[in-house]
């Protein structure tokens, strides 16, 4: 079987977890929450970023330092997954669910204003499969309406924006919050967690507080109070440093993964027409002339549901195993009386007819051909 | 320095993590998750347990699951860890601090009725230093006044509770819903990590909801759905496997773990009067009839804030490194102006007057001696 996904291995990541565990400091915030965090921050120059245990955590901290109270709305794609909506929902966020574009499952920018009222707050996008969504469309609304933007760069690792002024920059750092996944299916993974880089600065010293369970500990053991306690609201959102340990090997082999993975991508993208053209309809993936294309995923949106589900069934008779991906959230039994009725067509079609194909570092295409 | 803490090693938690890498599945709800987890239920008969990546994380759960709402009232003691209330805080709740025991740092059993209100909701109790709350006293108020108990179990694992029907029971069995925490400083560790015992079963269903993100992923995985979404609210609560393959190292060597530190725990119940007694007044553990000792903590609780200082100072002059503890939770900057001010005032005395001891499995005594 050619699975859907396999994770990567550098072949460092016991080493370094038997070092945290040599010395002693496998609680959060050790040397390797430290050096992972430092990567990001030198690479990518973020501000300021924190491990997290997953990029849901991740979202949940963007909830609280943008202070989303009850009643406050939220715009964010219905496409995408579960706790993009429920971390905000769990600080009392109305959400707004938007539209898919026409030619890519990201967010519809020319959709959002019209989802704009007074008690919007913030507008969360979602750089689906990687690519980047206009963000510059996105921050030119949040400044007109004076709006946080959040960008879920869950996949978009080592994925770029090129705005009109022409300057290249990574996804997760255009917004005033950006976050990261490295569950196991991502590129850089470490079985659970995430990441929550601060780009503005008025959050840095609040997400110190509200990353260490709403304590100011950070500040006391950098000598700047003779005393902690409570101050704000928070959890427990630092990994132990067993998942930084397994992070950090991988993020130091970031570009031998990344090459790899392009390849592949490559390889989809010039052999699908002749693979199942002749037998299927189908798109493949848009990348905008401002947006990379990090390889976190090759997709094929389909026709109809039933040319997705005859294809499904005919490369699982190969011992290949494509996934489809999220469903509506604006239709989900949690959220479907509170969304007010409006479609959301493209969210259904690629709900429907949008299907993954296996993408991961070991795979070879032997069953394809 | 003999430090406070030094994290026990079986010597096994490498080669389950290698396992758990080799397996190819290192996000949540792996084999070792679901083999730590039936370790507490065959050992101990807890009903339904669930990893999590923190106790707070298991907190949060029960707070949802107790589908605590805005105005409810949940009654905790003030000298607990941030999180015992901060997870009830999250979701809404108006905390009312409890006093702690005169002759022990629980909650004082007896002043709870006082607290109860037309909104109160649930009762925490917070097992410190592994050693039980009077749990007939608590569950025979909440039947009456038909509320929810949750134990904050977090330092009481491997610790029992004889009712007055003779009947020996672990902690955090007792309780509608209880929680363990496998931080670094505990007799059994992950570096980060914590569980949630359901011993109600109304909340089973709904508690791998919650777990999974609020989605019924399981039921789908189990084929007792077709398709799974979004239906509830929840969070990203899984550890990855690395976290649980270590912790099931740990488990399996409980026996030994909690032998040696019995032993330690004796000598100093057995030295400290003949080591310090002559030149300081302090008190030691208090360990009620109906409780047993799991050795998680060996604490000293001093006649004034200066003789804690001075012991503090001259044992650290010893190499010997002996930590304060909580400071109440009444009077942190962010409650004390919701708290109502009311005086805990045994609360405040172990703020200021107690002391914890070095307790870890390689700690020998030369230094004190």
């Amino acid at each position: 079987m050619t699975p859907f996904n396999k994770p990567y291995l550098s072949g460092k990541e016991l080493h370094y977890i038997k070092e945290a565990v040599s010395s002693g400091h496998i609680s959060g915030n050790g040397l390797f929450t430290k050096k992972s965090q430092a990567f990001f921050e030198n690479k990518w120059g973020f501000k300021k970023t924190l491990l997290t245990t997953s990029c849901t955590d991740a979202l949940e901290m963007c909830a609280m330092l943008l202070d989303i109270q009850p009643g406050d709305e939220v715009i964010i794609p219905s496409y995408t997954f579960v706790t993009t909506a429920l971390a905000f929902v769990r600080q009392g966020a109305s959400i707004v669910f938007a539209d898919s574009r026409a030619d890519h499952p990201g967010i519809n920018e020319d959709d959002i204003e019209g989802l704009i009222t007074p008690k919007t707050k913030a507008i969360v996008v979602v750089h689906y499969a990687g690519v980047a969504c206009d963000m510059d469309k996105v921050m030119v609304l949040a400044h007109k309406h004076q709006l946080f933007v959040v960008e879920d760069a869950a996949q978009a690792i080592d994925s770029y924006y090129t705005g009109k002024d022409g300057i290249k920059r990574p996804l997760g750092s255009i917004g005033h919050l950006g976050t990261f996944s490295f569950h196991e299916t991502k590129n850089i993974q470490c079985g659970e967690g995430g990441l929550l880089a601060i780009n503005d600065e008025r959050f840095l010293k609040r997400a110190e507080i509200i990353w260490e369970k709403g304590t100011n500990r950070a500040e006391f053991f950098r000598g700047e109070i003779n005393k902690y306690g409570w101050v704000d609201t928070g959890s427990s959102f630092l990994p132990s440093e067993l998942n930084a340990a397994f992070l950090f090997a991988q993020l130091e082999n970031l570009e031998v993964i990344q090459n790899r993975r392009k390849e592949i991508w490559q390889w989809y993208n010039t052999h699908v027409q002749t693979l199942w053209g002749s037998q299927y309809d189908f798109t493949t993936p848009y990348i905008p002339a401002y947006a990379t294309n990090n390889a976190h995923m090759f997709y094929l949106v389909f026709k109809d549901p039933e040319e997705r589900t005859r294809f499904i069934t005919d490369l699982k008779s190969k011992s290949i195993n494509p996934v489809f991906h999220y469903l509506s959230l604006h239709k989900s039994d949690y959220y479907k009386d509170k969304h007010g009725g409006r479609d959301l067509l493209n969210s259904d079609r690629y709900t429907t007819c949008l299907v993954r194909l296996p993408l991961y570092y070991e795979m070879d295409f032997r069953k394809f051909t």
